[in-house]
């Protein structure tokens, strides 16, 4: 049963999104979410499909990044195991020359991290099981095999890990019925993007709840009187009981981020997430400690090392880990006993393409083998692009149902890959077209 | 006199380095020193050199990555003021897309950091200045103009940092004729190479000090007993006046790094450099207060921000600034103000290839127009490769020799760009042919 890997394919794909205001904040004014996609073939037919998420330009950097990381992957045995998940992000993470591209950041880190999570696509299909399934039935000894401890000993030992995995042992089995059963709670994102009008910023609050969500989100950061108004208009439109969040996207120094949270605060947000740089973790212990609203970050944060210190700070009061911004599934797993070692929920960023896909299945596994509990916890969601998806999301009453099928659900459809393929692709031949 | 931009070239540019023992520590066993390098040329003749270094595989990457700023370069007007050096480095470094890549870290800072550092090239050229004078020339306002102070106001704002450079005006022309008369003091890492025999390590530690050096360093970390034995020898070659510095490279844990350094104590290393991850910043400040040697870093910090911290947390004694990791001279000038307000001396890294060449002109104007002194402060210096370069460093009894030649140095002889480049220049192909 044992085969190799014989095809690695990788693909530029890009969505104009930046034609509508869909997903525009107080940093990111134009997006066209992208994928630098990579897929596994094995001589057997199996697949295994991973990726990692941009906004347009330097897509094909990434794409490049992933090609340098062939080499590791091509005629190596497709990993089924834990034992052979970790050898392959171990190898991916530590080849001294890539290493000084980084180290274990950036580019070069995300590149990893499609990878990585290519193999667990494929290992779970081959097992049978979706990825949060496949994850959750590894017992704690395979689960803290899966992380790379480097730089983490002073925060959480292995036998730290061991520790807190046995302790959530007993009650996986309800808990994943659980899941089967209810889903995962899910706040939505889609009626706060900076670039919208007052009048459909208050109608997508409404259909929010409508909808059955109990926490949405509102991009902020550009103008504090505008931001002031905004949230009044929210707060106002879902009550006093719906929770709202607010997002600046890194784009305050510290004594903005307290100066617009005063203002904002009578308003009662339930979290501000990245107020300042993912990299200031002094400057996120200092927003904390200075104003009385919660602190949310992680969706830039370039690793384990990092979301360490946000913790050992108390910088932050919610973890949001991004599927495909570390090294992949290992690296997440290690956040995620962090967060536990420290008691901090995690809510996880998503959105963009194919985030939501990806992160559900972390969030469950959480909720099955580590931090026992959903209490407290949020996945994000925005409703776009998923149609794009072989296996996409199914949010029913503000809830993620739990995947189903195989993998990792984060397969393109070989229609919209081959439509949205940059430069060349039909979407963006049209596009140059037309101008 | 106005020109614009009318070339700019990519490079592969690689080294076989690793086919020697040279430039081996604890985490880095076979470097090919390399640089992913770029050209920009005026329609008037002029050029302007610049380069990402790395350490072999991956060096296409950061070519892609200097490729994907190419629209911000071509057609521009050539820049020659700090206001035009401020506006292209604000443009590479803020460009919504690519800074997702980031932000500003890892593969596309570095990039950013070639260009902005090319454009320096050519504007002290054009300016018949060498680039520490050049800069060293500027009045306070104009070099607190070059630098993005988003995310560092918490720790120094443009006014602080305005006083700093109106403190160090009077004795300029003082400090710049005696950067003439004495350059700058060096240390050399030659003798310390992990890959090195004993005997070597001795016969070159002594070396280095009948060569004037005052401080050679040693690369530490992989094996304990090793370590103390070669820093007893070493301690015992050069005497007790002469400084030994200790480098990890990023190889331990925080409490590897304190039994490790309990060990070489007796032995009084003057710092550990690198002990441990560079994103750890409440690591180093760990180390720094639980063992008694001093802690450097800064080869691989992504950016200001998190030497901000560094600064801020107290959790280092020495601030290694790089010259090609961040986004160029901008983002340098923004660390030395930095080191300057908390008072912490600055020792560049160097080594690799081109990073002495560039990055003696930034302590050079650290002193005449930053920190105003010398004292205690040394230019890392290694003898690898100069021999490509068309206005090498100069190295007379330990010490810098200030650069007179205009530009920064760091321009690549045209016969070592076409024999070195990646994978078809003939250094490669008759390796190929040869295996």
């Amino acid at each position: 049963m044992s085969q190799s890997v014989t095809g690695f394919e990788v693909h530029d794909i890009r969505f104009p999104t930046s034609e509508r205001l869909d997903g525009s904040d107080a940093m990111n004014p134009d997006p066209d979410y992208s994928a630098a996609y990579v897929v596994l073939r094995t001589e057997g037919g199996a697949e295994g499909h991973g990726f990692c998420f941009t906004i347009g330009r330097g897509n094909d950097v990434t794409a490049t990044a992933i090609e340098a990381l062939r080499g590791y992957v091509l005629g190596r045995q497709a990993p089924r195991t834990a034992a052979q998940l970790a050898a392959l992000h171990h190898d991916l993470t530590h080849d001294s020359q890539l290493r000084w591209l980084g180290p274990e950041k950036g580019v070069m880190h995300m590149a990893a991290g499609a990878v990585v999570n290519a193999a667990w696509d494929l290992a779970a299909r081959q097992a049978g099981q979706p990825v949060w399934e496949f994850l959750s039935a590894m017992t704690p000894e395979e689960i803290v095999s899966l992380v790379d401890f480097r730089y983490l000993t002073d925060a959480l030992t292995p036998d730290e890990a061991l520790e807190i995995l046995r302790a959530a042992r007993p009650g996986r089995a309800e808990r994943t019925a659980a899941l089967r059963a209810e889903g995962y709670p899910a706040y939505t994102t889609s009626p706060g993007w900076i670039g919208y009008p007052d009048d459909k910023l208050v109608a997508l609050a409404r259909q929010a709840v409508a909808d059955g969500f109990r926490q949405i989100k509102l991009k902020v950061g550009c103008d504090i009187d505008d931001d002031v108004r905004r949230m009044k208009l929210a707060r106002a439109a879902v009550g006093p009981s719906v929770r709202i969040a607010v997002d600046a996207n890194q784009r305050w120094d510290v004594p903005d981020a307290l100066r617009w949270m005063a203002a904002l605060a009578p308003y009662e947000p339930h979290w501000i997430e990245e107020p300042t740089s993912p990299d200031d973790v002094l400057g996120h212990a200092a927003i904390r400690s200075g104003q009385p609203v919660r602190v949310a970050t992680g969706e830039h944060v370039a690793n384990r090392v990092v979301f360490k210190q946000l913790l050992q700070a108390g910088a932050v009061d919610f973890v949001q880990i991004d599927a495909a911004r570390v090294a992949g599934v290992n690296e997440n797993v290690a956040i995620l006993l962090l967060a536990a070692k420290y008691g901090v929920p995690v809510c996880p960023h998503a959105g963009g393409v194919g985030l939501c896909e990806l992160v559900q299945h972390l969030s469950m596994f959480d909720y099955v083998a580590v931090s026992g509990t959903r209490e407290g916890r949020v996945i994000e969601y925005v409703d776009h692009l998923h149609e794009h998806f072989e296996d996409p999301v199914r949010i029913v009453s503000g809830r993620y149902l739990a995947p189903t099928a195989p993998g990792f659900s984060a397969r393109m459809l070989p229609r919209s890959i081959a439509a949205h393929s940059y430069p060349d692709g039909p979407v963006w031949q049209a596009r140059r077209t037309a101008t």
